[in-house]
């Protein structure tokens, strides 16, 4: 028989699926990995062969909701075209996540609501913010250095940025109808981008 | 002796102070009564003669805090100067608001935990935002109609303004050394102003 070395991934997918399906209907405290071991169909001890805790598995979990917009933003740092061009294209693929990731919300919520009360979760959330942070403030500057944007405080335009897309999840999970996902984002990153640009771009 | 009719009130300001305390260090379901009680220096009893319940004083401290920021957008729709300086002073005192806010954001990313979940605290956010959004959207609309502004989309520009806001408290929840309240705000929304402002403004 062929080996296959991945069984071991594709039964971390399906914990983390099944995981996410869990944390969406019930807090941290009050979800158990029982129920989690339900909903992914596999034993209680088939969990913990890959996960030590539950806190483990809210690693993973935010690990992975995280990571997929860091890679999106890596690759535009070499990507052809303006950097207003690049802006509005990463734009469109934080929408498209922010949908994809909406039933997750709560367990973003959460975590917050941990990162404000505990330091040490308040420091992985911190890591996150941070390779994200960097990565916009990197595009930034590289408009500034062409001259296609004002000699803006890239540090402080890349914290705007950021809050733009957390503020809109935010209204967004709490009125879905008031705030749209690809048009209300696209209105205040343009209008961003418009402030940035110098008077010849 | 005189009468004092303003004990009820002085009572009531002690509690939700005392509350606000407790919130800050557990959760919801953590909290106690009795501990808020002791807190506030007062028995369990008279904290009950002015809250029947956890959830209504829970209430009546979300109400304090988001009453401070309508006051204020209210009282700009009818201030003197352009929509832009007024925006610019909204944005100092919302900058001086959130930082008087600190210690209790820890209550609302909790509420924002409960509102992704449950659809009745969901309503009572959605209030509030609805509130002020319809107030910055009203100054807005004063100026595109000097235009003073660009013909934008204004209820997308509120939800850009309301969300900057948003984002931004919570980067600097979890990085308070990153973002700086009055630097940081003050360059995103000045961007967004630029970005509103006609060619001739």
């Amino acid at each position: 028989m062929a080996p296959r070395p991945n069984v071991a991934e594709k039964c971390i997918e399906q914990i983390l699926d099944a995981a996410m399906v869990v944390f969406a209907q019930a807090s941290f405290q009050e979800a158990s990995m029982d129920e989690i071991a339900r909903e992914a169909g596999l034993s209680k001890g088939a969990i913990y062969l890959y996960f030590n805790s539950k806190d483990a598995l809210i690693g993973s979990i935010l690990d992975r909701l995280f990571s997929v917009e860091l890679d999106a933003l890596k690759e535009l740092q070499t990507a052809p075209g303006s950097v207003s061009d690049r802006l509005m294209a990463l734009d469109r693929q934080v929408a498209d996540d922010m949908i994809r990731m909406t039933p997750v919300f709560p367990i973003l919520y959460e975590f917050y609501a941990e990162a404000a009360r505990k330091e040490s979760v308040r420091q992985v959330l911190k890591g996150y913010y941070d390779a994200y942070h960097e990565r916009l403030v990197e595009l930034l500057r590289q408009g500034v250095e062409s001259a296609e944007f004002r000699a803006v405080n890239v540090h402080d335009v890349a914290s705007a940025i950021l809050a733009i897309y957390e503020g809109l999840a935010l209204l967004w999970t709490v009125d879905p109808e008031k705030t749209t996902w690809g048009e209300t984002n696209q209105t205040a990153i343009r209008l961003l981008v418009n402030g940035l640009r110098t008077e010849s771009n």
